[in-house]
């Protein structure tokens, strides 16, 4: 009999057409893209670009030429992530060896839940949880990859509900009393996000009050979560929960773990560490005091503790939660498909983890990060993240010898947040309009850049400052004359304001 | 100043590798994987294959010809899940065109959550959602790419529960009374994880009984369903999602959406349609019967829907979540933060979706389903359902014409439930010990092919019913031969049980 007729489903022209994207991916998406003489972005208005794209979809299809040009075409007007230029979010820059660990697992597609359909990867995402846990300083524990922060953020929170109420998983939270979570006003809007979610409420997140630009003392924080926890009982709540965030998504601060763990101790409370942004210091000797403290909780059963170990530079997209606690991700998450997780196969059982997931199909995320990890070793992933540290303090020297650049607080991370103030405001701090004048200023160079192309980097407002830009220092393709030309880009864009 | 060094970080060298891992990726993850001469899996037991992958993390690095070696051992010791002998999931097959996308998106590595990293992308997602809710039937609505089935099926309950009791988003499920959920005892597990992740408890999960082999009359499914709203509201709880299933994860059958959507509206609750197997029916003209009913929900105010339209044959760990809706999924998911989500940027900022959903990054997944919807169009789409559905009535009738084949169902869609009896059990369906038996007759069969590494099928029991194969038949590389060869494949591993 024939192969099933349809388009594109003929092995040998299929296999023609990848090789030819393969190329124009390589030179488009990887090549130019990386090359500082290429724009970061190609700016069109959506108008613009929904006719130039001529994205809709109809009943017939395109020859082989037609979908090469739009492969083309796509990565011609997407940002350029990967560009040395690229500081617009907490990803940039490409790491080749992790890019043809995610290719293999795109052309692979298989699915974490069984070692039965994914032997190599369940062994491999063991691996990595594992030599994660020792790093953290946890003998032993658990782990699971997560599709990104926000969702590994909900997992740890589900997780320290199950540990406090387990019958929250059957009969819901009308049994137990109202629950309380504990983070800092600073912290990732994903606790928010999560506690809607899990049907907890934002209102029973309680937020702390950080230290004025997150002095290394963290007396106020400490005094204040304290001073939360009794206000949340003495309102019937029951304190659950405590996040401490290693690496803030603005300011790239450090909350005091080691405080934090104490109050969570005293009080029995579970800890988590969301360092979605900054885990990646646990690979450094230099660096690794940021997180001084997780070590310390070795008791997985009286004090069971979350740790989220994102970014690691270059991973996006995929975060890895861990726990001291060896079953309680299990417990907490099983059902129990008999159509999946048979109990009469012919192996070890056990390495069927899909159920610790609350996803059924769960995409092979370990490989990117273990072939980088091969490739480079703990040594290279180590150096990487001394050199971001580096080139970060690099930054900061120069941009305070410029006249008009003003740092909001000084670096703990690769976060550099700053005000420009263009000439016409300098010295005018006393002005009544100066603030309103001078958020104005960060939205008129973004927008600039943007539409000239020549980098990308973010601003925002906080905590009553007005809009700052915040550097992040992190892609492994980056210099510094690229840190150079980001202040001299920032000048020539805003001098005139 | 020189380009920040770190093993693998320099351009020239990395794409040098990208280029000769692409070779092996083509070669032994698509060519052969795809290749019915070659195994469909080459079994290791797990101590065997831990010690030949060498999967420890080390301090150093490895050379590009180790790393080139590692490659390849990961595609061959992994699961060809592209080869046409591999019936093991509700995934199988290649697309070319969906896979080059999926390279795009790993390539240029962005997060979908604002135009000015995403531009493209985020028109194109948008185009993609409206074109499949023209299919549905909606004129109007939302929509959102999840990571898979179960978290669309998450979203779709949290929605649900904001549209009833908006003030569960701030003040968590205390204030309001015990909620209800419905679902057919045959629907996916994820219906429990979801009502245990969201706070709801699994006990809130009614589970409606199916007809007998899921007949076209549903009587005693619409019956139960509202015997049991009935049932649920006497005991005080407040019956707010129903779950109707458009294909059965083992049987494939499809619920009754037509009665389903009676009841619903009749008692104003949410109706979901879980379409993560079946949802690609909305393609084919012949086939579109079995999800009538969708296109009746014009009402969004009052009887808002939502639709997750999954699988799309081809198209792994990504799913479509539809709403009738048109701002429900914004309102219940938003958290507004500043640093992501300006309100003074240059551009209109309703093109920044990202806080419709509950990640922060989320991966891009709507050019993979876009490429190859341009490669083949809709008719191209329309013909692999088809002849997926024509390839299993084939099966069927070859599998009716052999001695000790039995279904257990007729199949609605690609599913084709059997048990295999082997000579020494025919004609003995009533001795004592048959069922038990039979229970272990599938397992044995399952291990054969697996250490042969000729095919790959799945089995379960369900509801009372021992051990029987799920055949399921979509992958565009299958022919009738690839059919003919399992059936005399399972009687070449089974006559002697």
């Amino acid at each position: 009999g024939a192969r099933m007729k349809g388009a594109g489903s003929k092995s040998s022209e299929g296999e023609l057409f990848l090789s030819e994207a393969f190329k124009v991916i390589l030179e488009e998406a990887v090549h130019k893209a990386t090359d500082v003489k290429e724009k970061v972005c190609e700016w069109k208005d959506p108008e613009e670009l929904r006719v130039l794209m001529d994205l809709e979809l109809g009943d017939h299809g395109e020859s082989h030429q037609q979908l090469l040009q739009r492969v083309r075409d796509i990565a011609r007007y997407s940002v350029k992530t990967n560009h040395p230029r690229f500081f617009n979010q907490l990803f940039a820059g490409v790491d080749y060896h992790s890019l043809t660990g995610r290719f293999l697992t795109e052309a692979l597609n298989t699915s974490q839940y069984t070692y039965e359909v994914a032997p190599v990867f369940v062994l491999m995402e063991d691996v990595v949880l594992r030599k994660l846990r020792s790093l953290v300083g946890w003998s032993e524990g658990d782990g699971i990859f997560c599709p990104g922060g926000s969702v590994s953020n909900m997992y740890a929170m589900n997780v320290a509900r199950y540990w406090a109420f387990p019958q929250v998983k059957t009969q819901g939270l009308w049994t137990v009393p109202r629950l309380a979570v504990f983070t800092s006003q600073e912290s990732h809007y994903s606790m928010k996000k999560s506690a809607a979610f899990l049907g907890i409420g934002t209102e029973n997140v309680y937020h702390v009050k950080v230290d004025e630009r997150y002095s290394s003392l963290h007396k106020a924080f400490a005094e204040d979560l304290e001073a939360k926890i009794v206000h949340a009982k003495s309102q019937g709540a029951v304190p659950f929960f405590v996040n401490a965030t290693a690496g803030t998504t603005v300011q790239g601060a450090f909350d005091p773990l080691d405080r934090i763990a104490d109050i969570s101790e005293r009080n029995g409370i579970w800890m988590h560490v969301d360092a979605a942004w900054g885990g990646s210091v646990v690979f450094s000797k230099k660096h690794k005091h940021l997180i001084a403290g997780m070590e310390r909780y070795l008791d997985p059963i009286y004090n069971p503790n979350s740790y989220e170990v994102g970014t690691l530079y270059f991973f996006g997209n995929s975060h890895i939660l861990l726990f001291s606690h060896q079953n309680l991700l299990m417990h907490c998450h099983c059902a129990n498909a008999t159509y999946l997780f048979q109990q009469d196969k012919f192996y070890d059982m056990s390495l069927d983890t899909g159920d610790k997931s609350i996803q059924c199909g769960r995409k092979v995320d370990c490989l990117k990060l273990w072939l980088m990890w091969k490739a480079i070793g703990a040594q290279g992933l180590a150096n990487r993240v001394d050199i971001a540290f580096a080139s970060t303090r690099y930054f900061v020297e120069e941009l305070k010898k410029r006249e008009g650049f003003q740092v909001v607080s000084e670096p703990q991370f690769v976060n550099v947040c700053f005000w420009f103030i263009p000439p016409s405001l300098r010295g005018k701090e006393n002005s009544p309009d100066y603030q309103e004048k001078l958020a104005k200023v960060a939205p008129v160079i973004k927008e600039r850049m943007v539409k000239k192309g020549s980098m990308m980097v973010g601003y925002q407002p906080l905590d009553g400052r007005v809009n700052f830009f915040r550097m992040v220092i992190l892609s492994p393709q980056l210099n510094h004359s690229d840190l150079d030309f980001f202040l001299d880009e920032v000048e020539r864009l805003g001098n005139d304001l």
